[in-house]
């Protein structure tokens, strides 16, 4: 898993069926860790605020971590990091 | 997921068996997105058009979440991002 | 997938048996493409040649969608590329 | 697998059902190993401690590979490298 | 998949279950080849030794076809490259 910033949500109208109901954010590794500067989009099932430190799964994981095996996720915000934690944001 | 601009269509006559009736889009991932600056080829099960951005499922998930179990796809189109959104394109 | 030319092939005669009867290519990703100047090695179930642009699919999919499911296999050829196609080659 | 040094630990009290109970671990892949210099969070099945080097084992392998195929998790500590071996650390 | 080179093994004392009985190659990509100059852990189910060129198998085709799919293994050595081939090694 990696450590991200949420940095915005997304809105597409025009998507898979089994994309919908999902709120769709946008997130930013932070520096020093995997993939860093490099954003992507992760579904929420936490319900995290832009803003926020998350932990993000990626792959299968995120697919069937979250319960939508037959969905085209690939990534997805999959907890929150508690505040105030060195070296985090 | 990645938010993408497609940028081109691909023909291939000989190919798999399980690839006949999609299309082939290529795509390139938006700046400050991961992987920028390098293109891939997705399927496209929206219909997107030419200089539309969209969002691309990468891995088993554009396989399996497009209701393609047994073909030999690793990315798909999954969306079109709704226009007017800061930061995207 | 990714678009790449054929600029090999490979022997291996001490290799798994789930891998006897595969003709395995050497690849090179076109310019601009994801992962370009990283050359890989994929099976061929298309019939590709030296010097041909081809699709390619990673990970998974290449396994089962070359109905190989059993057979450690993570990139394949899946189709070869028309030729006289605008930003390819 | 990748051998990284465990750097830090995690905590995410907000977080999915099904990472109740798991131990995050902040890992950094070891300099000329893949990803070097880019650090991850892996789960840890072994016990580790911070300093000590480990095998991470990534993607559906962390799931499936340790008895979670249900829940979002992509990288895992599946051994701890034994000490005074060449090249490590 | 990709071609490496064996350039150590790895000894962990203190590892999942599921991983005893194996041999951890560290393996080094060849020189303009896919991830090249970082290194990997991988698996041996060939019997290859140190200096030897091999074909590596990453993600789940290494865990399922490697025939351990309950194993936390997402690189496997799975073939010995034949000697004398051209831009190899």
């Amino acid at each position: 898993m990696i450590i991200g910033k949420v940095v915005g949500s997304l809105f597409s109208t025009r998507k898979s069926e089994k994309l919908i109901g999902n709120k769709f954010m946008i997130v930013e590794p932070v520096k020093g860790m995997k993939t860093d500067q490099e954003k992507l989009v992760a579904i929420d099932i936490i319900g995290a605020g832009i803003g926020e430190y998350v932990l993000i799964a990626e792959g299968s994981a995120a697919r069937i971590g979250c319960d939508m095996p037959d969905a085209p996720v690939d990534a997805a915000i999959v907890g929150i990091i508690d505040e105030g934690q060195d070296g985090i944001g």
